[in-house]
């Protein structure tokens, strides 16, 4: 019995092949990388999805306009919302979600902002009043939420932010007002013609004076008829590279009246007489960051995981060139470098969504420590997850470009489905805090925890490293079994010594006369940098431990390799910073290349059964390359042939301009 | 008087600041880049566009939809030919070229096929008689035609193609054929609905016997009709991550009967009794395929240098945070990150300019000598062509890339023009020749100048610099003013050790008993790497002798800033092979990056006029963020509400899914 559980009749034989020279079960690892439980609520969710065509697409998604691509997303949000409930457990999030991921894909839910964003807002930072009134209708969906930040010429930078809110002590109202254009509010997912209500953020003035962002609870558009309310000017902010179906959108305020109870008073107040009353815990609002963060963290991890599995599985169908001449064409996978781009990237895959898992629980253990009072953590959690977000985002998104790339031609057309999980996924790199702005914040938290060192002051758990000062060197040709822990020490090295590096060429710049602030930027290149050697650590570690605690020793040992192959990737990939400091030499990474080498020939024979694994759906996946059964040419041409240009065979505008410019061209001989 | 000719009333205060401040004429630099006639015919043609309404789309054309696309390229196709000979001198390539970039930017000119592949082939490949039947007809335009060689399941292994063309002596005919699904012709650009004649690519069956692939000149749509032919099935194969303008095709051929004289038989014939004659000169092939890489490294140049463009002039309108605290936001362009980012994308857009200037020339030069018979050097380039295509087109991706994300969220939209930047220029990364085959083909040339030095022959003179075996290690700290001299070296000893390490590692692996071909397998992540070392040099060294023959002093030193620029970062992001070896040490890696840091400060200045003196139009940029102008937000408002998903302030989608679905919920309560 073949120990890979998606083989079924009538599949492509090339891929067959490969999925009986399994040497683990790929159920017991879908168990392991989702938890038993909900592994098999996934697969009954996905049969059930397949039994509901009204959750589906009528035809590929790629061949509509914007407009219809719009249209089509609110009709299956309806039946979602309405079908939902007869199939999963719509208070759990993981069952939503995998539902969400089925009807939608990367093409995004309609609601995702309304319950990712809009909702945990007035839920934590709405007050008890407040919330009795709001929090009910939001879950119940008696209207539409987002969460409206950004302006056209502001992001980051919320201090900068334009958009004001005047209370009058007269009527006991904000005035809420754009003043230019650049105060625009812009790119609030689902903001243009979908949601009805905002939070939204705005300066308060208060007697002349300025308090800051806050943020209010306002109607944009009317309850019964959806036209925008009087004082309100709204639409979408146009198409983009990806996230097509999002009507992401603009606002204006036109000195808006809204009551006083529209500021959400759970933390900052203003009483009637205009009197203002501040927070108690500034470091609170982290929360709502570091929830969406960790959540991104999981949602990159999936598509670089959903490109791999495209591009493994397409690779074993795809023939080309003869490795040995006369021998026949082979399967792409057998190429050192098809295997080097794609099993790099799905090593990586599996790092961030088990990572990703590990930071989810982080999360929630913090959460709770919060609640009663204990903040210690947040700041740790928050400056990693700057970090994790950044290096996620663009490795990820590297990853995927070389899924797409690896597939040849066919992985440039939509009908593999690769294109437009790039393109959504590359969003990450710039929403939620731009990646360089990020990877900024975190290198204040390291360059602090090195200050700390200094001084004699203990260090956080994950900064301990930066105190080891063993002079030991890579020691990779004694290494013997234990490879994992030569190669994360390696890593600690590097981490450790890039950011006391340039901790030191801070201090230098400082000494000799610059500000704190320009000797900041003349090593900004170099923090971030830094700032990426301790995440990709932090990840490495994490990683490590994850795959050291499973109980099954097959799917341990399968899971193994691919934990070496990731740490020999990023070791060679940051191998210049090992050389530089003399703690390995060129024949020790060479060394590792060969490690690594011999890793991409050992996981080959399981690569689809990885891919397998990690059980992606046909109706999620919308790849005509990376369907389960292999059969890929035939569906190709029933893809193209569907496609709306192929609607007539002669294009009216080849009537209206080319025939008669032909025919032009001939009787002027 | 300023030195920036771009500046004009009513520009943005912001970027005027930036253009008073040039210390180079951005006129003069105009004139090196694009030699002074072209640089003064290409503003004239770029005036004259302005004045013809009917080469511009009447609106954004990302607005449109598919068919809306095709039909908008073909009416300004008709328009372009028509009107070009009142304004360009049609016979001129680059005047025609530059037309072509004002009237479709990146979307592409539905006849670039015709002009670029299917007339050169038949000029190529026909015999005189059959030139003088087709050539001046496909000049006319009166027939469009297309190169049909990909298939559904071949690519760059033309030996697999399995389209079949059998002589048949009784009719003096030969007999088209598609036997399987996996040989329809696919991808062929304008097959799908433009073209009516296609050169096509088919095996060669003479009494049972195959004579390899042979190009066939066949009529698939109707002279009058625009029918398919009897026989025929063609259409378009579907939306793509970019050029979907393009109506690439496929095509069935079910026995389809052509005379004789329709295989193109300059090189090789078929009597009509059936003999076939062979070439005399198989290179003479590569021709073509290096006339079209030579283009596309100019194409991928001006891709990368189009995005430093917008990216660099809106990082001058957009002003984000804070440097020193209280001093007001500064524009992002301030920041080191930012000036990182898009400085070193830009020297590389512009080394790759004026290196594929140097490559149009080389390539001039050797078709000369091509036409005298000697076919020395074209292996020399042809191999050179392979590394370069493919560095080029990641390089510049990833360049493109980065510009995009540094526009943070606005980048992101199509108003910046970026996302399509990339998702047309990345495409060179797959056609003409998969970029892994492609370097592989390269390290070939490279491995085989080793094995010809070990045995004492001479080297071509691109190789000469392997036998180099100075033992001189890295000399910054003491280099003075002859900085590019030391980087180059420091390159050479990267390009030189890197593909002499592999080639020993072939060796011993072919030693220990693997077959020559396993080997090379073993070693082929390897292997790419060292072409890509090789064509680092040589692009490095191509840059610099062209800036360093400019004669005015004052654009040389602007240039000489750049290509220092250029040769740090290179070095820099290759450092791991100089440590490796011993060659430098990371004190002196570090020097380096210190002279880039500078080079960063000293080119800030000057760097929108950089960009300016590049000359892309508005007209052909696409870009609201990279207007010249600089009034980027109030036009981003403007192109946000034309947008169409704007045309009903109440989706009727709104109102048949989600008001009901609301008006439900309230009624639950």
């Amino acid at each position: 019995m073949a120990l890979n559980h998606q083989i079924r009749e009538g599949d492509n034989p090339l891929i067959t092949e490969e999925r009986e020279k399994a040497t683990f079960s790929t159920e017991a690892l879908a168990d392991e990388l989702y938890g038993p439980t909900f592994a098999k609520r996934r697969r009954e969710l996905s049969a059930a999805v397949l039994k509901m065509p009204e959750l589906l697409d009528p035809y590929p998604h790629v061949f509509m306009d914007r407009p219809t691509k719009v249209a089509n997303s609110m009709r299956k949000t309806v039946a979602v919302m309405e079908g939902a409930s007869e199939i999963a457990d719509i208070t759990n999030r993981d069952e939503m979600g995998h539902l969400v991921c089925e009807a939608f894909g990367d093409d995004g839910f309609p609601l995702s902002i309304h319950f990712v964003m809009f909702l945990p807002a007035i839920q934590g930072q709405a007050d008890d009043e407040q919330a009795e009134e709001w929090v009910h209708k939001a879950i119940q969906l008696q209207f539409i939420g987002t969460y409206a930040q950004t302006e056209l010429g502001h992001g980051t930078n919320l201090r900068a932010l334009e958009t004001t809110a005047t209370y009058d002590k007269n009527t006991q109202e904000f005035v809420l007002n754009t003043p230019t254009v650049s105060a625009y509010k812009w790119w609030p997912g689902n903001l243009g013609k979908t949601a009805n209500v905002v939070v939204a953020n705005a300066q308060l003035y208060i007697d002349g004076k300025n308090y800051g962002p806050h943020n209010f609870f306002v109607r944009i558009r009317d309850e019964e008829t959806h036209q925008p309310m009087p004082g309100i000017t709204v639409g979408d902010i146009g198409p983009k590279f990806g996230l097509n179906t999002n009507d992401n959108g603009f606002l204006k305020f036109d000195h808006v009246r809204i009551p006083r109870r529209s500021m959400l008073m759970r933390h900052s107040k203003v009483s009637p007489e205009g009197t203002y009353s501040p927070p108690v815990h500034p470091k609170l609002s982290y929360g709502a960051m570091i929830f969406v963060r960790a959540t991104m963290i999981r949602m990159l991890a999936h598509s670089l995981l959903k490109a791999s599995t495209i591009a493994i599985r397409y690779s074993c169908i795809r023939k080309q060139g003869e490795i040995t001449r006369g021998a026949g064409e082979v399967k792409i996978l057998d190429y050192q470098t098809q295997q080097h781009r794609l099993f790099t990237a799905m090593a990586r895959g599996f790092a961030y969504w088990l990572v990703g898992q590990e930071i989810k629980q982080i999360y929630e253990r913090i959460a709770e420590d919060v609640k009663q009072g204990n903040v210690d953590q947040l700041a740790d959690l928050h400056a990693l997850l700057s970090g994790m977000k950044s290096v996620v985002s663009f490795d990820a998104g590297k990853g995927i470009e070389q899924c797409r790339m690896a597939c040849g031609g066919h992985g440039y057309s939509h009908a593999s489905g690769l294109p437009e999980i790039y393109a959504v996924e590359v969003a990450g790199c710039t929403y939620e805090g731009e990646n360089m702005v990020m990877l900024q914040q975190q290198a204040r938290y390291l360059v602090k925890g090195v200050q700390k060192l200094a001084k004699g002051e203990e260090l956080t758990s994950m900064l301990k490293y930066l105190g080891n000062n063993s002079n030991r060197r890579f020691r990779f040709a004694e290494a013997g079994s234990k490879i994992e822990d030569t190669l994360i020490q390696a890593m600690e090295y590097i981490a450790r010594t890039t950011i006391q590096r340039v901790s030191a060429r801070l201090d230098s710049l400082k000494e000799s006369g610059l500000s704190d602030e320009d000797a900041w930027n003349e090593n900004a290149v170099e923090l971030t940098r830094a700032s990426r050697t301790h995440t990709r650590l932090w990840i490495a570690v994490c990683f490590k431990d994850r795959v050291n605690r499973i109980q099954d020793p097959k799917i341990r040992a399968a899971l193994q390799d691919i934990l070496h192959l990731h740490l020999c990737y990023e070791v060679i990939d940051m191998s210049q910073y090992l050389l530089e400091g003399g703690y390995a030499t060129g024949a020790q990474i060479a060394q590792v290349k060969d490690v690594l080498y011999k890793l991409l020939a050992k996981i080959r024979p399981n690569a689809v059964s990885y891919v397998d694994a990690y059980e992606v759906s046909d109706t999620e996946l919308r790849s005509v390359l990376g369907r389960r059964d292999g059969n890929v040419y035939d569906n190709l041409l029933k893809w193209a042939q569907s496609n709306p240009l192929n609607n007539v065979e002669v294009l009216p505008a080849v009537e209206k301009h080319l025939m008669p410019m032909m025919k032009s061209a001939k009787s002027k001989l």
